[in-house]
């Protein structure tokens, strides 16, 4: 505590990211990056570029970018906005359509960076209580006149809430925006990106962080009507005007482009969630159904937590969110078959 | 405008920043970028990157350019944040520093984002007046019981505050922040770094995007006592966690430790400057005295605005600002010795 801090700063409850530790080499399940590469084009794009280039701006208004991702969804250039990863993004979603004091609508479980914008931004959450089995109450999400955002899948869940309930929130909220944070919706859900046609209220954020695996460089994005877009664009204009890197710019439409190779990582980790989450409801484990690239479990033999700190000395990170409703669950990322396998010859161990 | 957009997003007046057209090659001397590549270890670096790690997350306190750069400055890694570039760490510590409707003390010559920054977190600006050759008046900025922000040496003018006043506006300041953005201290000045041992209320604010050549890489960061430092990364954390690209992470690193590169690079960069400076004030230009990578001139003869279109035409950008008190000056950032040389042949035949 300083007294120059703002009075703000000192009541601020930061986000904490996933641990990194360095004593010794895991298998780390507990951010939800993807346990494949990017696409091998983007190895050869490092390797032919000009490191001089660095020493130019980047484009502030990332047009290269915003014309690959635009291509991808059927949009225009002008309803894409690019930001330094989805939470930079969805910060940027939090100055731009909301006021000091104003309501914002989220479920009680869900990203946890949610409350952490609305304590940095001084708006009043209206948290919406999800059911036992972390079921969205879709019918509390309907004409709220406030802003809403949600993820979808939800996280930490992994639990998806149908397209056509999404498109009910949009549809009964007519005046206030909903964004549907989509992080992990390559890994088995549909978009919400077909709406922006019918609906000026909704925006969807995604990020390359994951099914794009390039959580290194920093490159998230939001879809929406012009209008929706040109509010980020004055905010982040306002805050920043280049947050992204010149080089992660390229990596980031190479990584659209090779469609081949991202249907090939997705596919192979759906298949991989499949079979761990089968093998898992065998030993016992209760498993909240996923559509991410992380599964959500429990086991009432075990604590969560002690299975936690038992897997972290076994040599395998996992995510343990000691918080209300969650505390015996842990969250576990979907790496490649070998570190599955490795994760359930554990868990088959301990005989539970 | 849209319905959807908060008071505050419609009421922004975002920052500009300097033109990239691509309707031709330019000699491009408008945003004060290196006309020299970063270090040559920066290319070998990107040739045996191995692409894969880019599906990690960064480290989120970029530990290891922190240790690089507190060593270069002899500080400890506590007294050093790292941003993405020298605007978002701006950014943060108008967050972390000031409340709402708090005052701000600048120069109304200065950097144009400290206008944007106080209308985006609603702060009152005091706005302190430069005397008629753009010199900071020293005394009106002593004992304000307010923070206070400058640049050092100002942008765009170049002039450099010496640094014993800039000593003086700490001290007897030491109540509220000060904070010296020092984008541009490599070209001559002397960096108030060394005060931080002494005053706890002292924030320096640096950039790689200037000296470093790596304008590309979004990397910029901020020195001062740890309680400090503490209040920005608390600010951080709440907004974005992880805004460094792993590989500019590597990137800067690599450009603090080539110091033989940087001196070299810094030190032409300087000459250069002195010959243009000398020739333009032949040529009957009016030169502010400059310790910084541009010059900030006018000519009696001409107009500002048509001399910067008149380059534009003729393959040169520099940046010219419509604002009061200097729409008849030029900011020309200083190029390579052969783009100074076609400046001032084209400035020759003008015959002003």
């Amino acid at each position: 505590m300083s007294k120059f801090w703002s009075n703000l700063t000192k009541e601020l409850k930061p986000y904490v990211p996933g641990e990194q530790p360095k004593d010794k080499k895991y298998i780390k399940l507990n951010t939800n990056e993807s346990p494949y590469g990017p696409s091998p084009k983007i190895n050869t794009l490092l390797k032919e570029y000009n490191a001089d280039d660095l020493r130019l701006y980047p484009e502030p208004t990332s047009e290269i970018l915003r014309e690959t991702i635009s291509q991808y969804y059927g949009l225009t250039k002008d309803e894409v906005f690019i930001g330094n990863g989805s939470d930079e993004v969805l910060a940027l979603c939090f100055m731009a359509y909301f006021d000091k004091n104003d309501q914002v609508v989220y479920p009680d479980i869900s990203y946890s960076f949610y409350n952490v914008y609305a304590k940095l931004f001084q708006l009043q959450p209206d948290i919406i209580t999800l059911d036992n089995e972390f079921k969205i109450p879709v019918e509390q999400f309907l004409n709220k006149n406030a802003g809403i955002i949600f993820p979808n899948p939800n996280a930490p869940t992994g639990r998806y809430l149908e397209i056509e309930y999404v498109e009910k929130i949009i549809k009964t909220n007519p005046d206030t925006i909903v964004i549907v944070d989509e992080a992990y919706i390559d890994f088995g859900g549909e978009s919400a990106v077909k709406f922006i046609k019918d609906y000026d209220n909704v925006l969807v954020v995604q990020t390359f962080s994951k099914s794009r695996s390039l959580a290194g460089s920093r490159l998230g994005f939001a879809l929406g009507q012009k209008e929706l877009i040109e509010g980020l664009t004055r905010v982040k204009d306002s805050f920043n005007s280049y947050p992204i890197d010149r080089l992660a710019m390229l990596c980031g439409v190479e990584a659209f482009k090779d469609v081949e190779y991202f249907e090939l990582c997705r596919k192979k980790i759906i298949q991989t969630r499949e079979k761990t989450v089968k093998t898992m409801k065998e030993l016992g484990f209760h498993v909240i159904p996923s559509q991410a690239n992380f599964i959500f479990a429990e086991h009432k033999k075990i604590r969560a937590e002690d299975l936690f700190i038992s897997l972290k000395q076994n040599g395998i990170l996992v995510r343990y969110f000691k918080a209300n409703k969650i505390d015996n669950y842990l969250r576990i990322t979907i790496g490649t078959d070998q570190e599955m396998d490795a994760l359930v010859e554990f868990l088959k161990k301990l005989d539970l």
